[in-house]
């Protein structure tokens, strides 16, 4: 068939879209549909019922809750299948695209296939990432590291919900998962033909360059650990400014900390963010005892990366030191750079520029679970160009014209990857 | 008889001390007993079981869940009571002496009379206050205010828990006091003869001196407000550091800001304190778009209150400005100084002196119900010595030595106040 020929359903995509919007939805304009949540329940049986009704897949639930949907066989005999998918958690108070738009952009782009009799080479399957975003359970793209073997059970076992204080084991049996069988959904590398997400830039290259989406050439690394300042609880009224080893004012000077490493141009390329906050025992009248924070470092380069902890390390050396208070640094992740798939990132790529889009490929600055499946196997990713670059907000956004666009390239990208991908 | 024969019983005081010291304990060594919690409930019953059965006195909930057990009549007809006490709450992770030590004391002085054979000419009631400590419905020395007046249904009715969502009014009711009923609890000023709290000094004034107790000359003023920041929730690795507005950045700044108030030599008996701050949405990978945190200021002094006000509101708008972000303050309390009533206040001194304490009276640096009750009646406190100044905190201690010859000091000065108070 002639490529003009193929085009997905723009609206079906874009009243998804809006339907899948309203699971989770908030007070505030955004989205609460984190790993385990009520909401997280309810957008899993909407793409399931989805997947089942409309699409006729298989639908099933791997033992660490990643959504599967697997489609007929492809033409040709034994070839392993092409996965597409993304994820539909979001963070506390997100958006609606993050995740979302990659689940039902792949959603779309085998159902048009269906509707236009076109079978691919490849069995076709989509799959719902489980818990991608970080969440209460400290820990971010859980299905697909669990996938390629980066979380066993025994890390699992560790984990409990931040306020519920529910394990993750026992969530995941709630949730129709097996704790028991955590490391049986361990894929074994090379067991699928292909991978690839679309996803929104979360940045501002792509909508200020007045483009609609390009490939992605490299996912950044993601650096993050859990600093821990202790110093002592005691009454706001009767204690001495002398007397006084207050947690929260040592914290707030760590996060100036890690504030100035952004500012300083020799550290381009780096982003380094305090997210998050808990104080004990977090109350008006009393002199914080304790506080513990995240950092969030990235960068694609990991020279940078070490520069940047060992200027950080000096600081908080130094806070400490002066404050006399006890600053702890704990590892929590360390998920190196990973570039794309050449054959997978090419074929995004030629689709982009078939439609018009201009001669680029883009760095990742955030983490995407194709970064975990690139160790499996060819991955690779497209970018839709965000408007003002807003993400994890209500205020993220990308427009209806560059969803139908970017869908009509994802699918391009599809067919392009199945003729030329083997195995 | 000899003032020689007065004499509590110490033991009996240790032990109760004890007992309540278990209720609300926590795996961190400290109490958590806020105002409406379950171990409130279960420290009330325990009270009132004890007030009853051992005291014989008339116990009631008034509408504001202050606990009262009335003793028999005076012997000199138509004296009004003296009410003696303190509150069982505790702040999050409190310690076992605050409050709950002043509502034992008085428990321990009205039984030591009743077993001598001693009746005073006034009646003596026993009242332990409701929800003293500032707690998750944001209010303190809650009881004490509706009894003053400074607290009246309609500001009760907003007040919301700020993790349950339970209004205060629908807690009142749970708990067993009546929220329709609220106005009516207070009371009018002059229907005490006087009011007399015990409390710890939380301080090291005492216990650096080598002393065991000593009157209290005034209590100091509490300012409090509720500072927030509204910055932009963006993501933590897309987002350049020039499109950033961090409002937990901004928010540590403000933090440093109020600590530097304390350093100043110019505004030395100034305290001032961020204890309490919640941070939206509080994710490792998103830049904070929000944040609150509680300013917490005080000082006998009111023009060094509004130097230090001054200087704050200077740094604060410097900061938003530039930030970009936008810092509102919202006054929460502003509780006067207040100066203790001469006649009780004499009464305390005496007795202290009598017992071979040094002739001195101490400013409180922390707020107490006696500056409440103060506006109603004479009002005065004794305070007794804390090891090394802990206080709200699990490491809060006074020694058992202390504890007793401060009974002994209060049971003194309560007889030396029926004999000197009329009306």
């Amino acid at each position: 068939m002639a490529k003009t020929e193929m085009r997905v359903n723009g609206e079906r995509l874009l009243a998804r879209l809006q339907a899948l919007a309203a699971i989770g939805a908030n007070a505030h304009g955004g989205i609460d549909r984190q790993l385990a949540s009520d909401a997280d329940i309810v957008a899993r049986a909407w793409l399931a019922h989805c997947w089942e009704q409309e699409l006729g897949l298989t639908v099933r639930t791997d033992a660490v809750l990643n959504l599967w949907g697997e489609g007929a066989a492809g033409t040709e005999l034994g070839l392993k299948p092409l996965i597409i998918g993304s994820h539909h958690d979001t963070v506390p108070n997100g958006g609606r695209f993050d995740g979302a738009l990659g689940v039902l952009m792949a959603t779309e782009a085998l159902q048009s296939l269906q509707e236009q009799g076109i079978r691919l080479r490849h069995p076709v399957w989509l799959l719902s990432f489980a818990g991608e975003e970080p969440n209460d359970f400290r820990i971010s793209t859980f299905g697909s590291k669990v996938l390629c073997g980066r979380l066993t059970s025994a890390d699992i076992a560790k984990l409990k919900h931040r306020n519920t204080g529910e394990t993750l084991p026992a969530a995941i049996d709630r949730m129709g998962g097996d704790a028991s069988a955590i490391d049986c959904a361990r894929l074994a590398p090379g067991c699928f033909a292909g991978f690839m997400e679309c996803h929104i830039e979360q940045g501002r290259r792509l909508i200020d360059a007045g483009e609609t989406a390009a490939a992605v050439s490299c996912i950044t690394g993601i650096y993050r650990e859990v600093i821990t300042v202790a110093g002592e609880a005691n009454h706001a009224g009767t204690t001495l400014y002398k007397d006084r080893r207050d947690a929260l004012a040592a914290a707030a000077e760590v996060v100036l900390a890690v504030e100035s490493l952004m500012k300083d141009p020799a550290l381009a390329g780096v982003a380094a963010t305090i997210g998050h906050i808990e104080v004990s025992p977090n109350a008006s009248n009393i002199v914080p005892g304790a506080v513990t924070v995240s950092l969030d470092l990235r960068t694609a380069d990991p020279a940078l990366r070490r520069q940047a902890l060992t200027r950080l390390g000096t600081a908080v050396e130094e806070i400490a030191a002066r404050r006399q208070v006890k600053i702890t640094r704990t590892l929590n992740l360390d998920q190196p750079e990973m570039p794309m798939d050449a054959t997978v990132r090419t074929a995004i790529h030629d689709a982009c520029v078939e439609a018009g889009q201009r001669d680029q490929v883009l760095v990742s600055m955030a983490g995407h679970d194709a970064a975990n499946m690139a160790r499996l196997g060819p991955a690779g990713m497209l970018f839709i160009a965000s408007v003002d670059g807003y993400s994890h907000c209500p205020q993220e956004f990308s427009r209806d014209t560059d969803v139908v666009a970017g869908a009509n390239i994802f699918l391009r990208a599809l067919c392009l990857l199945d003729r030329r991908l083997d195995g």
